[in-house]
């Protein structure tokens, strides 16, 4: 992923990391379930933040970004 | 010899925030507690965030981004 700029800039940081993690997840063909794994994260939590429920902290913004293989500025 | 970037840093992100914070700060000429006022977070937890101390929640992550006039993504 070479585009750093939000694709909505008005939107919340919560709906920003939801459409990334939902995006980067469809590139790889992977479910919540998988993401969860590759990221030590339980599903649910990952259902969560997708959904945009959740006020995720940055150390599991981290683990996010580390299973998935990018940035975590990339993630936002 | 072969040199072997690691691909990603090896920085954490609190790591990558707090130094962020700071250089935005100086930049700015604000102090610990100018950012807190501009952003509604105690000076306390401001300077816990610039000493990766603490466990920022994406929505405070993203009150800082918007006190200091970047986005986001700028931070990390």
């Amino acid at each position: 992923m070479t585009c750093h700029f939000p694709p909505y800039p008005t939107q919340t940081a919560r709906a920003i990391l939801a459409i990334k993690l939902r995006r980067l997840r469809a590139e790889k063909n992977w479910s919540q379930e998988d993401l969860a794994a590759e990221s030590g994260l339980d599903r649910s939590f990952v259902a969560h933040v997708e959904r945009e429920a959740r006020n995720i902290a940055i150390d599991n913004i981290e683990k996010l970004a580390r299973g998935l293989g990018v940035q975590v500025y990339e993630l936002l």
